[in-house]
């Protein structure tokens, strides 16, 4: 739409694309509003639509993503989770153990990440397991504690959700949901986080080509929940000196192309707590919009993932050092900004 | 339980381990019926159980999946999908398109899997896509054709559950569920399909180990659901001149470890018509015990995946050629077993 | 070159060609020669060639492979490896240990092979070890008794170079020149191969592509050697029940672009023994022209690769039904190809 | 040795060593100096050498490789190229084209490298290339331009060597010999590299694992040159965003196992000219000790690779970005060492 174009104007291209039988979507930029059109099966004749009062253009976008685009939105898409905005100026820690495990481990993650300037609290309620016999989370009872913990200290909660079934009762709990890994193709549950009105944390699948990872963002902005915040979490490859093989090179790829944050998931990244603390601050360097990292008050007694959890003090650490490299890229890129002079 | 173990033996030595919190499954085998015990945090005693009338003796299962273990079970499983044994001497062939698009094209295949001797159909009602704006199938009038189709020919229905909300439908219709690639680790609906009286077919995710694969299995097993199939269907590598690396090994070394049956994919495991027949041949060899083949009467006009099917001429002689394939095996396998005379 | 082009014509055309700066590549078929011209750093006029005598058609190749594409040859290559044809109607079998380790060994390896029927022994003389510590060959006195277990058996000799500098004394007693994995894109290597007279069999890399791997043959084949044969030897993956994941579909895949033949090699395909069997017919039943499997007398005392090693007796049981395998597929694609009679 | 041993002490232990026909190798450290032994077979008798004056202990290295083991050396190594050191407090940058096309060329390029502040030049006279039709490089020529460009710049040169035939030449020229990841495991490259007085360059191959690599680099220090570099230049997965996938949480992990340097070329290892900042910015990040960068004065008409070459002015901007980041981490590091004051 063109610049001074109004809701009125906007209104009646909506009207339009609803008669023809597919669906508008408003993404509001900072200069203009960008309008998507979903749900038609081939290419539209733009005269269908350029001679509507307030368009600017109507263009084809060519890849099989059309929400996540760039091409539909050019700015990047800041994410709030409570009050934490994710994509912005700052980047955002998230810390917290695997899985909730109980009411005094949950408190004290979150007062060692919040010590730790961390803003967002991780910890899994519901836990796919590989195996059916493993611990699955300590449930509803598990998100009551996150909820206290977030009454105590103020940090936003990230929880995963991992099937249709429970997603309501995780929403109702959660800040930002998150949709795991071996879930990112689940078409049924990315439609219902499509639904939800709050964040989404999307991780890529283990195997999961950066197409098929931006089509599975696609999939909850088409349902019209336009906050998802993208997370690499390594992918699985021959090597096995870590646990996964974290591509830290598909965050600039990811915001190339999308306007969506990205941030990246050092633990299970490289699934070996001496390799999170470089693996951290190699993300922050190649412009990851934040971490979410496994803190655990006593890492050698979790009940998953211990070996690849921090503890209060290492948090600590790596928060100080990410925020310091971070502030020092953000000097440079504004620097490099900045009109030469003689 | 020893060989002459009856009913009531059976009976109190599930009662035993329920009264400790555990949970029963009993596994009948040719000569002997095994009693499963899963639930347990840990090692149990073996002179809880030992000591129980009928009990031959507590052997405790050293791989983290236990139902699906050969050493829970020693002899193959023959599951039958309607009145076709999947896993017994005979291979089984299942064909069909990759989607139901209409009444006519699945009657067709239909009518030309049975001209070719197969014994099932394959079809998808519900297709999980990439892309949010792909065609998903026509859901319950899809699975209506396939009831069609069967009523007509005679073949036993195979075709997929996306999601638990939908899984009631497809059971209702399909003789046998598939739980797809890229659900392999949806546990939510591999619970469900554990407490479903339909044979399941799970396929092999894209990177998935084989324990992995077998802890799948796992999950629809604990449930009480023993009747599952498992499918190798290509995992995701480097390669590029097939659209997946199908791992025909895995044959093999699924049945050295397990007692389930295995079958192969060669059309989403090559993803390309040409390699189809000569892979098919090659699963055979490797001792499969059948076949899904994408098999669609016009593959230039399909709506999903025409490159990778077969036309029905094509289909009969692989058939024909499968069949020759496998009688000769099993001819040489009873050869290798005869005592040498002079 | 026209079917009636003598050699004066074919001469006239190498000449122009070579006049022009370029290497001319006589490459006679069942029906017509073909002249492959490489050297070219760009597209050729057609018409500087079409005008000379004898001449049929100046076809653009336009793979980036040449003289390996079925575009230049249309007819199977056979290589002959002593008497042996590989590449032909029957299958070829390739068996010996993994290194030649004395005398006696490889004598007694040599008659297993030949008691069960096998055409080649193979043994390394030269062995590329991943530790500069390990075993790393006998050297010329390896050489020698192999020569001696050709004398006895009759059977040709495979066997490895493993670089440039060993080359003529491996040439000098090999009756096939094996180039390996690791040595794949070993351009200098390749090269000398390519000059030498003898046959060279050369293995995947353990990621190489399709491509790659053609591109491989075309260094020796540039140089004047066109007697190669190919060899799928498994590529590198995440899974982790085989050393290797054996690439079967690559065998139909070079066939279709490649005129050379290719064989299979099981053993360090799989790593496992009793994956060996299953395998090898698999890799028959995908159209190989054969095998290359390790036979130890006696596998557990094995310098290297004892666990991938089949004895004797197992590799005398193969081969039989190697052997009915591959007469059966002889028979269907004769059958396939009879006019249908009603 | 003990602290205090002098040369007679350690002169007398390679005798020892050397009389049971093994090889000695003497490793000098900040406070001790280190005597490996290599070329046994198995484990040794500890008390064969503890009876000896001036010795501490006898360890036994539990790794396969041992010269490049931090177990056999606990401080980091330093390898000096002309007068640069690399592995020391500050990061090194090397920069230049893939090839050596012309004088001007790489003069140019030299003259961008030494303005950025690069302290080492990059360049390939021999080129290893898919294609036997590819440009192969300059040759001798290529490497008196390389020899040019150092006396106008003082820059020391890094280039490649792709064979032993033509190592005396490379090395002659070159300050530090590179070994290609194609030729990670050519064995006899790898010891002709270790008998020379360069310091050496050792790419990871492409689907190479961390230990494949490190006993790589061990065939080197086994022939006598402790002055090997190490370099993560991407591995071979499913990933497409980018020519391979780098990876580097191997830098954390040859620094936690070995003694040697590593450094990073984010040029291979994306493919991408937008990834090379971002990912030279994580490598620094992640605690490598330099880049090697392709830089090309006219990035649009390289020969090879120029899709992956940065201009001058990107280089240049990219250098002053990782030192500041280099500085900031140096500085924290040495933050977190100092003792906490109140």
């Amino acid at each position: 739409m063109k610049a001074q174009a109004g809701p009125p104007e906007i209104a009646r291209v909506c009207e339009r694309i609803e008669s023809l039988g597919y669906k508008a979507h408003i993404i509001p930029g900072e200069q203009r509003t960008a309008i998507g059109i979903t749900g038609n099966s081939g290419p539209l004749d733009a005269a269908d639509f350029e001679d509507l009062p307030g368009v600017a253009e109507a263009i084809r976008v060519s890849k099989p993503y059309k929400l996540v685009s760039r091409e539909t939105k050019r700015e990047n898409t800041t994410v709030r989770v409570l009050d934490v905005p994710v994509g912005g100026d700052e980047i955002v820690l998230c810390g917290g153990p695997c899985s909730v495990e109980g009411r005094e481990q949950i408190l004290e993650a979150a007062r060692a990440v919040r010590a730790a300037g961390g803003q967002l609290l991780r910890g899994g309620a519901y836990k796919p397991r590989t195996s059916p016999y493993s611990f699955q989370g300590l449930g509803e009872q598990g998100l009551r504690y996150l909820a206290e913990a977030r009454e105590e200290t103020g940090l936003g909660i990230v929880t995963e959700a991992v099937d249709v079934e429970t997603f309501d009762l995780v929403e109702a709990y959660a800040d930002c949901v998150q949709i795991g890994a071996r879930n990112m193709q689940n078409f049924s549950l990315l439609r219902r986080a499509g639904r939800s009105r709050k964040p989404v944390l999307l991780k890529r699948g283990m195997s999961s080509t950066l197409e098929e990872f931006l089509m599975a963002a696609e999939y909850i902005l088409a349902e019209g929940n336009y906050n998802v915040i993208l997370c690499e979490r390594g992918v699985r490859t021959f090597a096995d000196h870590t646990r996964n093989t974290l591509d830290l090179s598909v965050v600039p790829a990811v915001q190339n192309l999308s306007h969506l944050p990205i941030i990246v998931d050092p633990s299970h990244g490289t699934g070996k707590r001496d390799k999170i603390a470089p693996m951290s601050l190699a993300a922050i360097a190649a412009g990851a919009s934040g971490l979410i990292v496994e803190v655990h008050p006593m890492p050698e007694r979790a009940l998953s993932d211990g070996a690849q959890s921090l503890d209060p003090k290492q948090f600590g650490e790596l928060a100080e050092d990410c925020r310091a490299l971070a502030e020092l890229l953000t000097m440079r890129r504004r620097l490099a900004k900045l009109p030469v002079t003689v």
